[in-house]
């Protein structure tokens, strides 16, 4: 097998060891199979508070899976030496609401008064999608999903709030029920769609043409399904215009320790081998 | 039907409304059935951020489910006019780690500083046990449930720590796997138990002594079963020692509008009629 090939196979501290020191700096779809993939927010404490009450009262867009001590770059509860600073293959930098470098660690960034957010991602329902024989188009593509901003109210607190943006994956009509049983068994991974079928009633103008990321076909006897995305916190960031903001660039994931069966995100930090440590699982 | 009844029947508006005249001062158990019910937890805004972060860390015990803003007394996403200060039958007061009083309203204790977290129990998963036919016998014997400190540790947060306190309720043997199944579909309830069977495993030595509320008898066929318990933080909070904490006092919870099917406890504030509202369900 090639590198690429040989990386997806990889435990999640091995996948994490190839990003860190440089030799793999791609997205990470498929990797580390079966652990749980987060979105990462880096702020300052001052707006810890208000960011943390902003993702309670938005939980499908933003479930929060890990939340570092200030000046700590460890998600102790997410496994063993997982770095926020050094373990995303690219970081977006944004100061003042905009984007001002992607870089490959922001260990130079990094202050005491930071503070880290892991927030669930789409990967987990989407291994459960493909495991269960439904189709995902963009994966089968092999390009990144269709996401768009929507008239979906947010929830604000302090200075987060907008409108949900939403990513899109086109269902069978017969396999929709299944798909929405499926993800919602996932609720620190969006759950349940918050829409489908017509785009126009969650303010989407044209489906063709998406805010990020690529389009994909519809098929007649397609339906198209719509998730809450971990890029609304990336808006709702923006929008705060925040003087420095540091998240994952899109589809470059922070890989963590946890089993995506897990029932809850956690680790705990006295665990010897974080990774041959079963938390509870669903029905346990 | 006499008042006890009546009140019973109530919708969680009317429920809240007979509590805020102090017409209603008793535990809450089987009130506006069919909605969540909440722990409540008061602190400065200066400790909010770790209490957020611990109830992160260890679910299980600290569903959040509300966070208010600093100095507002309304939940807004949990309700319309839903008052922390006025809408829990009975408060208690801690200062310095001791409960000083007990009181039916909170108004003159509150501060500019403040901070109310609200987080779900275990009424809910209970109801869905009953509406199984799956006996619940504190309810049966009209007790508090039993309740006990534990061995298992908890993951810390700031001053927040210690180990876990769990609720107890004896199953009959072959119904453990269903009562599992059932609980586990309410993650922001306590979810399924952290422990079945054998209490020495989990360090508790006396079934019969419990640390809060009454024992129970526990039949030749029935096994022991251990949920995470909403009393968890306050232990952690009394063992933080701060100034002044406020809770509710236990089995007087506070009555939200949303319905305990909702797949998120959240409720639009621009929302005109709460209570008609209904949130995205489980398999929407």
């Amino acid at each position: 097998m090639n590198s690429f090939e040989h990386i997806r196979a990889l435990l999640p501290s091995e996948a994490r060891a190839a990003i860190r020191s440089g030799a793999y700096t791609r997205h990470t779809a498929g990797l580390a199979a079966g652990y749980l993939q987060a979105n990462l927010v880096v702020l300052r404490e001052v707006h810890a508070l208000d960011f943390a009450r902003f993702c309670q009262r938005n939980p499908k867009p933003c479930p929060v899976v890990g939340m570092t001590d200030a000046g700590s770059p460890q998600f102790r509860t997410l496994g063993r030496d997982v770095d926020l600073c050094r373990d995303v293959p690219s970081y977006n930098i944004y100061e003042n609401g905009r984007i001002t470098a992607t870089v490959p660690d922001i260990s130079s960034y990094w202050k005491e008064d930071h503070v880290g957010f892991a927030l669930g991602c789409s990967f987990t329902f989407e291994t459960a999608l493909i495991a269960a024989g439904i189709p995902v188009r963009h994966i089968d593509a092999d390009t990144t999903v269709p996401m768009y901003r929507t008239s979906i109210e947010l929830t604000p607190a302090g200075p987060f709030g907008g409108t949900m943006v939403v990513s899109m994956r086109p269902i069978p009509r017969d396999r929709v029920a299944e798909a929405i049983a499926i993800s919602s068994k996932f609720p620190l991974a969006h759950g349940a769609p918050v829409h489908t079928g017509s785009p126009g009633e969650i303010g989407i103008r044209d489906l063709a043409a998406p805010d990020w990321g690529d389009s994909v076909d519809i098929k007649p006897d397609e339906v198209p399904c719509f998730w809450a995305c971990g890029v609304t916190p990336q808006a709702a960031l923006l929008s705060a215009n925040l003087p420095l903001v540091i998240t994952h660039t899109p589809g470059h994931m922070l890989i963590t320790d946890v089993p995506e069966t897990a029932e809850i995100p956690v680790i705990q930090p006295n665990q010897k081998n974080a990774e041959t440590f079963q938390p509870l699982s669903r029905g346990d």
